[in-house]
């Protein structure tokens, strides 16, 4: 795998998870702080892994502390830059000149108050369940985060396409197509969406700047899903897609079929 | 203007800043980190300012402390949350164990480092213009960031766009389109880019999340260029397209033509 230093080891660990596990989850995208990053970072460079599934939760927010500190005790809270983004309205108005840092999950952040010296002086953004994870906790505020309607939607991921996984929709209905268009006289983007959208729908359309030497080259991260009522042969249509844009010139790999 | 809660104040500030100036500049895009996604938040709702420029700046951030503060009392690092992405590979072999602390900007972080309490503690990512800003500044490192090939894209904004900026190019090749499907039988995507694509031609496609109730709903930035040679009626095939997608019953506004 090509090394890339710039990405969030906790996404890109999940990912590498799978040479040991059967499957791994990681979030593709939240409602109010849009795709993950470090996730489309990753899916730059997957290549033993492929996306089987997709869990969308609701996320609730919480502040939480060690028992006996209170709001005016806060300098600095900690949590996963996405959860730090979710609140910025609740940190503005409660704390707003407690520093935020950056942490590798919203768990971390909570373990951390625990094993920290500056324990007494933070607090956590995480979970309502991580009260209950780590004795000496206390929730101050449920439900924090700017927008009350806050989902995140995951992918779940197999080591490979044949991987059997619980709970696999059946019939499948989508898959995500990594293309980028290597030279200047590429076929327009409508050229490519055309050969795709035979029998699919683009539903998401997310660009990363390509692991290169060559500024401003993208990576596209197309999601479709069947346009069809056809119960069967929808790997069939993925694979046809992914001929039809490679004829063009352009590379496709398609990263997982759900 | 819409208020809304979750965005960086600065590049929301830069954007409101034309009421009273007749130019702002803010980030579009970086080479390894990609869109700047309080700029393209900040677009969601725009309503007064156009696009009529860009800017494209090479980047060099510098590891800058208080004088006489080395690498090994460092146990904090300032900066704009773009500039600490930029240099994480530095910072996870140099500095593995301090801590990230997210700042409005780079030039605030430099700053910050006189004004805290922590300042002999701390260190900040930012240009080396920063060291002679602000007396008391010493730069310990030069080009840390993970790329040594590191290009900021800006946007330059005017007013509305009947407003004169100097070094405008001529004629004008570029254009900016907001756009969002509406309802669940909108056109397809390929659709949208064919009725653009007559004449220019789709460069960047952004999408977040619209401010809205209903969750996974999207707002999309098209960025095109001009693919004919005539010199002249840019402004007028902007609004032939705009047209074609409004009349397929697509919201679609135009932000800037430059």
């Amino acid at each position: 795998m090509t090394k890339i230093t710039h990405y969030s080891p906790v996404v890109i660990d999940v990912v590498e998870s799978l040479s040991d596990l059967d499957c791994a989850v990681v979030p593709q995208e939240n409602t109010i702080f849009g795709s993950v990053v470090e996730t489309y970072n990753a899916l730059r460079i997957l290549q033993h892994g492929f996306i089987r599934g997709e869990i969308t939760l609701e996320i609730q927010h919480c502040l939480v502390t060690r028992k006996g500190v209170g709001l005016s005790d806060i300098d600095c809270v900690m949590s996963h830059e996405q959860a730090l983004g979710q609140c910025r309205g609740f940190l503005s108005k409660h704390l707003p000149n407690a520093s935020r840092k950056k942490m590798d999950s919203t768990a971390a952040a909570a373990e951390a108050l625990l094993r920290s010296p500056d324990g007494l002086k933070s607090a956590a953004i995480c979970s309502k369940v991580c009260v209950t994870m780590f004795e000496g906790l206390q929730m101050l505020y449920e439900g924090i985060q700017d927008e009350k309607i806050n989902f995140t939607r995951f992918y779940v991921l197999a080591k490979n396409h044949c991987t059997k996984l619980p709970q696999l929709p059946a019939p499948c209905t989508h898959a995500l197509f990594r293309i980028t268009r290597i030279s200047t006289d590429s076929p327009k983007m409508s050229i490519i969406f055309e050969a795709l959208e035979i029998d699919m729908e683009v539903t998401r359309v997310d660009r990363r700047p390509k692991v290169s030497n060559i500024p401003f080259q993208d990576v596209h991260f197309i999601e479709v899903k069947r346009s069809t009522n056809e119960d069967s042969h929808w790997t069939q249509s993925v694979d046809c897609a992914t001929g039809r844009i490679q004829s063009m010139g352009v590379e496709a790999q398609v990263l997982g079929i759900w």
